[in-house]
């Protein structure tokens, strides 16, 4: 049908069309709050970068104006971030599960929605959409990144992630219906270790009015805010730390030098996810400070000088405190340099069934979840 | 459409109509021939039963009657056996598996072929067909029972499992669509563990000329043949182990008593398989004589006096010496008599690509494959 007439078959006048720079902003911003993970930027960029090159539009809508009984449905890459760049996608892959989905639900799907904001699940979704021809509803599932399937605002506000199809780079596809969530991310997750540790994933099925109960708003929009906030910094000499803390309403907590990384190996162990745990000393005002930060694909807990500063589901950002740009768990070495900020998760991750599904106690932590605001 | 007017539609004159008598037959003449697995025959019957009860019809057509372009596919159960006792089915969960499968498929499945012979997997698909009104194709997969789903002269031959669905009894259900078999098996009994050891599934879509060149031709006939001759015997007290012997063309290899048994455990190692080995010492004739079988859900080889009498795919089938009754590895105990009797796969299951497939090798054994006719 294409994306413009079914902008014009919702009467939707006030949309926004995502150019190359834009895509290049939204893929930074997005890599930001992605909180350390959502993988290399530059594989979503690219990807995406390569749709708008076949003359193919990327238009965001407001989830607002999505018609209540249309379908939607998230699409993304599902696994390790640090295969990913080893095994970089066809570009068929998530179009193949999308194909797969609709078959199986028997149903069009008429927009797509990104899970999480992150530099390779905010523009492989837009470029999907852009692909078939459908808009990309700027909204997300979290407002942040987070390693598994069911920590999502759909799924803590009633929407199941079933089905969802994973595709591989060869055409395999394995559909996950199930009635429990974490029976579907189990599922979902062996599915992409036997696939290699990445599979391309599309899910989530659901509704405008779900769409509109689940979501949380906006968050390409923010996304996009924050790149072109950071671009402008680079021409302007302003400090880029400052514009992020401002944007994302947070706190710059530390900034320090990486002086030792624990990675755990071991798939069994790992279950395909980046683990481990980060030791940075303080620079400048924090010099003689220590701070520490424990990932599980994204950055989890962070410490300073022995005190808890941030739980999930809130953000914790690290970024390079001249360029801005995020320092993520699957790259970060000894010796980065890199400024801390903290930032409240949006409040429809904070339910009580949010603390349940993504608080700390789900990662294993004995804490209560306390908000970040009362932490820093 | 109804299974007569399948028959109708196909020229189908030649068929046998299977009762409540005929499916207690076929059932234990299936036990026999899944060499020690298959799961319980109570569970398959009584599941079938129901069927016949329901006022259906279930009916055997000769795999050489099936038209070129028809469409068939196994319905079977997939995981432990010792699981299945423990959580037997609700009845829809193959149903379901069948019906997403059409949908994955966008085709009508018009015959279901069992993927092996076995207590649960000759009479399930058996009841499967008749709820759905499909006839039934006397042949199999295998012409015995193994554990994984691309063990089948059907993969041997060129047919993929892919796609295959897999259910649970809350009405989760997980589709594989994959152009490797081993990773279908993977992602199938990934799928299986996560629903707690057993699913129900259904898959390899074929054609009627794919069937043709694929499967183990009559071997429900066989299995039925099997199951006359044991009851009959229990009239006559005439010896079932002969009557075994000589249907399938086999030997008597040893008598014995089960003086020791091994079992692996922990789902890591067993990945959800019955694992483990049997010693048996001879009475009667092989009194002072030692044999070992080693069992993965099925026996799988065996040694006598320090002999190799039995290497996969030949068939290996241990029975109670007085009543005929097949001694399984998910029910074996100490203190269990019986007679060993091999025999010869069939010819279809031992290609150079059988023997890769389910030979020795693939099991972890050293020696190369040789025929059981050779050992004896």
């Amino acid at each position: 049908m294409g994306v413009r007439n079914i902008l014009k078959s919702w009467d939707i006048k006030d949309y926004k069309v995502v150019d190359e720079q834009g895509l290049k902003e939204i893929t930074l911003g997005a890599s930001i709050l992605a909180t350390g993970g959502g993988g290399d930027p530059e594989i979503g960029f690219l990807w995406a970068l390569n749709v708008l090159k076949e003359g193919k539009e990327i238009i965001l809508i407001d989830p607002k104006d999505m018609p209540d009984d249309a379908m939607a449905c998230m699409a993304a890459c599902l696994g390790a971030p640090v295969v990913l760049t080893e095994k970089p996608p066809g570009g068929k892959e998530v179009l193949w599960c999308l194909e797969s989905l609709k078959k199986y639900l028997g149903k069009e799907i008429q927009a797509i929605i990104p899970p999480e904001a992150g530099g390779v699940n905010t523009p492989v979704p837009m470029a999907v959409a852009g692909a078939v021809g459908i808009p990309v509803v700027d909204a997300d599932g979290m407002g942040r990144a987070f390693p598994e399937l069911q920590m999502t605002s759909f799924y803590t506000h009633g929407v199941m992630p079933s089905p969802t199809a994973a595709a591989n780079e060869k055409g395999a596809v394995t559909i996950a219906d199930t009635v429990s969530a974490l029976m579907a991310e189990r599922i979902i997750r062996n599915a992409a270790m036997a696939y290699g540790g990445i599979s391309w994933i599309a899910g989530y099925p659901m509704t405008g009015s779900q769409l509109k109960r689940s979501a949380i708003f906006n968050s390409i929009s923010k996304s996009w805010e924050l790149g072109k906030a950071i671009y402008n910094c680079r021409k302007t000499h302003e400090d880029p730390i400052e514009k992020v803390v401002k944007i994302v309403g947070g706190y710059k907590v530390f900034k320090g030098k990486i002086v030792d990384i624990y990675r755990e190996f071991g798939a069994e162990k790992t279950k395909g996810f980046s683990m481990g745990k980060l030791v940075l000393d303080g620079l400048e005002e924090y010099k003689g400070e220590k701070a520490i930060v424990d990932f599980q694909n994204e950055w989890l807990r962070l410490e300073v000088n022995g005190k808890v500063k941030c739980l999930p589901p809130d953000l914790i950002m690290i970024l390079d405190s001249e360029t801005g740009e995020p320092i993520r768990t699957d790259i970060v070495k000894y010796g980065y340099r890199g400024s801390i900020v903290v930032a409240p998760a949006d409040e429809k991750m904070r339910t009580p069934m949010g603390i349940e599904t993504f608080g700390p106690k789900y990662f294993g932590y004995k804490e209560d979840y306390i908000p970040v605001e009362e932490l820093v």
